[in-house]
Parts: C-alpha cells; sequence; structure tokens
C-alpha cells in the first residue's frame, strides 16, 4: 500500500466515521482502522464512491499509509483504551509523526502522554472535539493542544474540517501539553450548567406557566430567535415536537427522568475547586444529575411531604420573564467557566487566550450560541479581563435582566419548584458583586475554635484573639 | 528510661500539648516528642507538677519510655510530615505497636499508610479529633478508625479523654481502614455548610432586619437556648460580643471577609462528586469562601452595579423566620452529610453504624448540636435510613420550617442577599421531594446531540431515538 494518505483515524465508531467523511469531504484523503471488521467495512462501503477513504483492520497496514509526518487521530473512549492505541501504533511510527487524541482524555492523562511521547520523538496533541455525531460530519469545533510547531501540519485539515463561523474556522492552536482537554473539558461544564438551566425553566415554564409540548416547541423556538439563540434552545425547541413513536403524544414526556453522566462536568467542577474557582451553577448541575439518579428515594421522599400548588402567573408576562431569567443564568454560566479557564491558564502554563476560544465556540460545539459572540468581542476588547461580569457590554446585558432572575428565583423557592442553577447563578452574582460579605463571622469563627487567625479591614497583619468564652 | 508511660504523643504544638495534658488528668501517663526543644521544655513545665507527664527531642528515647503494645499518636500537619514521622519511629517500634495519626489527612493517605504498616506488623489509625485547643484539652469527639481488635488497647485512653454527651464517651470504633479520617472529612464538610448558613443569617438580619451586634448577640444567644443549641450557633453569639482591642465597637466589624480553608470542605465536596452523592450546601459553602477570596475583583464588580435596597421587615417576625430557616437548613446540611456517609460505607467497606457516629457528634465537636442527639435517634430507629429526610421524627421537623425557608430564599432573592447555603438547601429538599424532576429533558438532548440513549417511564430497555431536525 502506498503512503498516500493525508490522515488517520483510530476508531470507527459513529464519531470516527463521521469525521474521515468530513475529511474526504474537504479534499483529503483519510485512512481508517478498527479491530472490527464490520466497521472497518461500512467504512470502505459509505466512503467507497470516493478514492479518498480507505480502512483496513490492520495498525501495520495503516500506519505504512500515510504520508509523513503521519496524522493520526485517536477517536476511542477515554482510559486504558487510548494508551492501548498508542502502545499498539508506536512500534510503526517514525520521529515527528503526530498522534491525537479527540476523546475527552482527562488533562492529566494528556500531559503524561505527552511527556511520554516526546522522549520518542512522537508529538502528542489533546484535542476536544464538540458537536455531536452530526458535527463530526459536518463541522465540529475542535480545541487542540500540544506542540506548536507540529499543529502547522495538523491545521490545514482541521481547518477544513472544522465548523465555520461567518467563514472563520472552529478550531485554534490554543496551548501546549493537556490545554486541549482542559479547555474541552471546561467546555462540557458550562455544557452542564446550560442543560440544567433549560430543564429548570421547562420545569417552570409547565408547572407554573401550564405550557403544553406544542406551547414549549413554540416558545423556546421563538427565543432560539433572539439573543438566547443556541444549539441548546434549539434543540430543547425540537425536542418538545418529537412524537413518541412508542405511544401517544410526545416522547418527553415518556422519558424517565434519570440523567447519566459522563464525566467531565464533574472534573470540571472538582478541578475549579482545586483551583479556588468558583463555579456554583456548574457544581450544582452536576448534583442534579446525581439526585435525578436517586429515583427510587425521590419517590419515598414525595410520599412524606407536601408540595406547594404553584401560584397562578401571566402567562405572557411569566414567558417573558422566564427568558430573561435563562438569558441572565446562561451569562453567569459562561462568566464562570471562562474564570475557570482563565485561573487554568496561569496555573498549567497553557497561557490561553480566552478570546480564540471564545471565537471557536461560535459554531459547531453544544454550547454554541449568539453570546459567543458577545463574549469573544468582550475578550478581544480586554485580554486581561478577569470576569465577564466586569465587560461593560455584559454589565448591561446583566443589569437588563437580573430583575426577572430574582423574581423566577423567588417563585420557585416560594412554590417549590427546585430553580438550582438559576438559584445558584443568582447568589453567584449577588456575591461576586458584593464588596463586603458576611464571611468575617466565617473568618472570626475559624479563629475562635482552631486559632486559625485573621485580616483586618483597617490595618495590615494577621491576626488572632483569645476569643472570650462567657 | 523505663518503659513505664501508657501513653506517646509527637507533635507538640497547642493541639498536642492540650492533648497530654488531657490524657494525664484522666489518670494515664503520657510521654511527648517535638524536634522542638521549647516546645518540649514547655510541656514538662505545664505537666511538671505530677509525674504523669515527660517529653523528649529523642526519638529513640521518646519510644522506649512507652509500655507495650505502644500507643503513639501523631498530631503533626497532615502530608509528608506524617511519611517523615512515621519512618522515624520505626526503627525503634516492636510487632503490635500501634500508631494513630490524628490529624486530617486524607484518606487515601490513611489507606496507604494503615497497609505498608501492616506489612510491618504495626497498627495504623487514621482517628480524626474535633475539638480544637480547647477540645483537645477539655475533651475532644474522637474518630478513629483502623484494626478493631488493636483498637481495645486504645479505647481505654480515648474514652477517658474523650468529650462526655451525658456521661456516654464521644468516640466509638468506626472501621478499618481510612474509616475513621473519611468520618472526619466529612464532618468538616458539614462544619463548612453551617458556617456559612450562619453567615447568611447574620447577613440578612443585619442587612434586613437592621440589628445591632448587640442584637445579634442575643439573638443568636436566645436560638442557642432552643432547638438550634449548638457549638456555632453559641460562639457566633459571643462573637458579636467580642470588643476590638485595637479601635472602637465589636471586633467582628473588623475583620475582612476572605474566608480561608484547610480543604477538607474541598475534599467532602470532590469525594461525594465522585460517588455520586449530593451535597450541594456544603460545595457552595466550599464556593462561597473562593467567591470571598476574590475581594479585589468584588470591590470592583461592585461599582458596576446597582443593589437593591432590601425591603423593610417585621423585625422580630423577620427573627423568627430566620430561626426556622437557619433550623430548616441545618437540618439538610446534616442529612447531606449523613448521605454522603452511608454510600461512602459502601462504597470503601467501612460498615459505618451511622447512628454511633451521630452519637460522639453530640459533644466535643465542632458541630455538636441538640439535632445531633434527634439524628442519632433517627438512625437507632433504623439502622438503614438512606435519608434523614425520610426519618419520620424529622419530616415533623422540616415540615414546620421549610414555609420559613421559602420565605428567606426568596427575600434574598428578591433583595440582593446572597443566600447560597440556603437556597441550596431549599432546591436540594425540593428536588429530593420531587418524584418526578425536569431532568427527562437533559436526557432527551443528550441522546439527542450524542446518541447517550435514555430510558423510559413506561416500559424496562434502553431506548435511542433519531430526532428530527427540522
Amino acid at each position: 500500500m502506498a503512503d498516500t494518505y493525508d490522515f488517520g483515524l483510530v476508531g470507527l465508531g459513529v464519531m470516527g466515521r463521521n469525521f474521515i467523511l468530513n475529511v474526504a469531504d474537504n479534499g483529503f484523503t483519510a485512512f481508517g482502522n478498527d479491530l472490527d471488521e464490520e466497521k472497518v467495512g461500512a467504512l470502505i462501503k459509505e466512503g467507497g464512491d470516493t478514492d479518498k477513504v480507505n480502512a483496513s483492520t490492520d495498525v501495520k497496514a495503516f500506519v505504512s499509509a500515510l504520508t509523513t509526518p503521519r496524522k493520526i487521530m485517536l477517536l476511542v473512549p477515554a482510559g486504558k483504551v487510548v494508551d492501548i492505541v498508542i502502545e499498539s501504533l508506536l512500534p510503526h511510527l517514525d520521529k515527528g509523526d503526530i498522534i491525537i487524541d479527540g476523546g475527552n482524555s482527562f488533562f492529566t492523562d494528556t500531559d503524561r502522554r505527552e511527556a511520554y511521547l516526546k522522549e520518542k520523538g512522537i508529538n502528542f496533541f489533546g484535542a476536544g472535539v464538540s458537536g455531536g455525531a452530526k458535527g463530526a460530519r459536518r463541522g465540529p469545533s475542535i480545541m487542540p493542544g500540544g506542540s506548536r510547531e507540529a499543529y502547522q501540519h495538523v491545521k490545514p485539515i482541521f481547518e477544513a474540517v472544522s465548523a465555520k463561523y461567518k467563514g472563520e474556522p472552529c478550531v485554534a492552536y490554543l496551548g501546549p501539553k493537556s490545554a486541549g482537554n482542559y479547555v474541552k473539558m471546561v467546555h462540557n461544564g458550562i455544557e452542564y450548567g446550560l442543560m440544567q438551566l433549560t430543564s429548570e425553566i421547562y420545569d417552570l415554564l409547565k408547572k407554573a406557566g401550564g405550557l403544553s409540548n406544542a406551547e414549549l416547541h413554540q416558545t423556546f423556538g421563538q427565543w432560539n430567535e433572539g439573543r438566547l439563540q443556541s444549539f441548546l434552545v434549539e434543540i430543547t425547541s425540537e425536542i418538545f415536537e418529537q412524537k413518541d413513536d412508542l405511544g401517544d403524544g410526545e416522547l418527553v414526556d415518556k422519558i424517565l427522568d434519570k440523567a447519566k453522566q459522563k464525566g467531565t462536568g464533574k472534573w470540571t467542577s472538582q478541578n475549579a475547586m482545586d483551583l479556588g474557582i468558583p463555579v456554583p451553577t456548574i457544581d450544582v448541575a452536576v448534583s442534579m444529575r446525581e439526585l435525578s439518579a436517586l429515583k427510587e428515594e425521590r419517590v419515598k421522599a414525595d410520599d412524606l411531604y407536601d408540595r406547594p400548588t404553584p401560584k397562578t402567573v401571566d402567562k405572557a408576562e411569566f414567558i417573558s420573564k422566564a427568558e430573561q431569567a435563562l438569558y441572565f443564568a446562561f451569562i453567569i454560566t459562561y462568566a464562570q467557566g471562562m474564570h475557570q479557564l482563565a485561573d487554568a491558564s496561569k496555573e498549567y502554563g497553557y497561557e490561553l487566550e480566552l478570546g480564540e476560544i471564545a471565537k471557536i465556540w461560535r459554531a459547531g460545539c453544544i454550547i454554541r450560541a449568539a453570546l459567543l459572540a458577545d463574549i469573544t468581542d468582550a475578550y478581544q476588547a480586554n485580554e486581561k479581563l478577569e470576569n465577564l461580569l466586569l465587560s461593560p457590554s455584559f454589565v448591561e446585558k446583566v443589569k437588563e435582566t437580573v430583575g426577572a432572575a430574582r423574581e423566577m428565583t423567588a417563585y420557585g423557592a416560594l412554590n417549590g419548584i427546585p430553580l438550582a442553577g438559576l438559584s445558584n447563578a443568582l447568589t453567584y452574582f449577588d456575591a461576586y458583586t458584593s464588596s463586603r460579605l458576611p464571611l468575617n463571622l466565617i473568618q472570626a469563627q475559624r479563629d475562635y475554635f482552631g486559632s486559625h487567625t485573621y485580616e483586618r479591614v483597617d490595618r495590615d497583619g494577621i491576626f488572632h484573639t483569645e476569643w472570650e468564652d462567657n
């Protein structure tokens, strides 16, 4: 077999197959590899009308079919499989070859692999890919991190296959080492937050607003025409229209309310805590998925307690306020995620450009939204912006909508509708914008019982008091 | 030196010195060790009026002064120091000797040390100690985990020195391996939650209720006479009375609102996420400490936004509702922590008895509270209780107070007072007691963009839909 293929891809599941077909559509030749003969056969069949696509179960044949420096992307499950695939490729590679892990690997695994492969002269990239199966086929957002020099070899292909926002490719070199995986992890954390928020607003509109699925479809559809325009709002609208093919009515009502997770949201929260950066809307999105999984306990508990009957509302006004609250909470969720990225960049030496990241999220990925154009502008106007809430254009957006967020949060609290994401967005906002918080009391308590010391507002230094115990 | 001392202790900081004096007060002889000559001298001087206390900087002299099996407690900073001390002791120990780590070591470190020392025939205990410096002196709550057989040698001393609740010692063998450190970690997570909640209620009473420090002192003092009776409410009352010795007025107003943390609350949250157990009140207590540390950003942000002027309230009624809300949120915080312990017990094989744990928290420790007697009763009535919210006696307590928690949460949301812990307690309650949550939408979204499949409410199985994309 001649070394005539531009791009190699290991793992021919739906994502991998779609990614290869996307590469071929864009004029590059691509070679696939998978242990599963059926998957190899399926790809050859699907790409068979061109001479651009080929595939093999044989690793050696696969590697030797690629032009050097080889560009080999892995779309396999995160974890041990990645290490196994790397080991299977290694004996056949040459120095300067490039391996790109396109999965949701934990960022410290990527750092470990990058260091290990660097010793062998192989370039390793962690490149988050977002957009689901359709994105892989039609154009995903790609978040690569690794060697800046080696990226030049990958760049033409990634720029061609990625989603485009007004002609600009949704891919950019993000930084060294695990920068790409890290950014994708936080992308997913934000995604958890936005999904939790849409589910809460759905709950509110349904239980308090009394909206039918048809009205929910229409409402989210209208919102998607405005400032809330986003992939998640768009598909939410479509979801409410989907008929149940196993019964009457809409499918959404038949889906069990136990949300699963694959870990990236959890990692975002856990790592934010290591960094000391508050991301409470993301944290609670993780908690609510966990709570949803406790279905049996919830059913028991429901029997033991009464729930308030939601107070009647003016439907049109309620929908308008829900829109404002959702917009407010979306902004806060992005603000938390971007804040985490800013801090991680310093901690891990990623040298991230937040404006570039917002830019490549404007299309292709799951959290794409009209808001990301505004976020891009905010960071391009001020590269050193510490938090989106400090950007003048966002101050305006937030001021316009925070009132409705207050009312909706209060409504949920009074009427027994758990708006966990929204309340955390609001308390985060109220705390972040408070020059004085009551945590002086916590410092007093800590010094009282543990002699942990405190600082003062009126002079420098570290103080300890022998508290009087009456 | 003769082997005549019952108990050895390494690390003669304030906790260690106090613990030794406590041991001696209870009729046992104790020998201290520290590298610092001054600390050794200070202990000998302080314990010098008895022949019960001695100390040395020399490790060999220290070890050989102890009766076998030796019982050596470490009260040194968590981390590498523990390993260094263990290595320094090892050459002088005999099989069957017992080392007890009394610090806040991370539980997996304890597991590692326990396995390492077991190979050498040495028993290792992780024993959380709570109560601060005063607790160490007068009677702490002690949470030991390790070998059940070896515990018999330590038991008489620990039972003598521990706090007593109506005569019952606040110490019990909790389980194998790191059970003791794990329980102490969750204790501290609960502590974070309770402290955050008291700080929020302080904020509310001050900003909305207009209470002076004298009134706050009085209010928390009165609460401490009732169902909210607890160490933290008690010291909160005392804190508001403490005069500033460097200026006018009360010290609390001069303390900087940047709360520090030593990691145990963060570990609780991070590990709860690994277990998949929701503890959002604890999570947000961690987040709020982080937010408090961002003082400079908060000052900037405060300038950019307006804050609502808190609506006038009826003071007496407001104080009464604040008390109910705090009681409600305390219950929820304990419920979350106990839930985490129940799950960790299964996951890590600790075989924890939650009733025993609540029992030894009734006195001595930082989270001691009248509520812990009720929690003890609830778990003694039903060892398999999945969550405190399912216990009949707690159903009553919660029903009585949740209305006020709703009103206070709504008040905070509408008036710009960030009640993050309270809102998370309420949304946790509302979600936990909902047989149906809106997370069916999240499962629909996940299946839509990622083919992640879903379950149905009306039949078993795993389903996937090819969603219509209009």
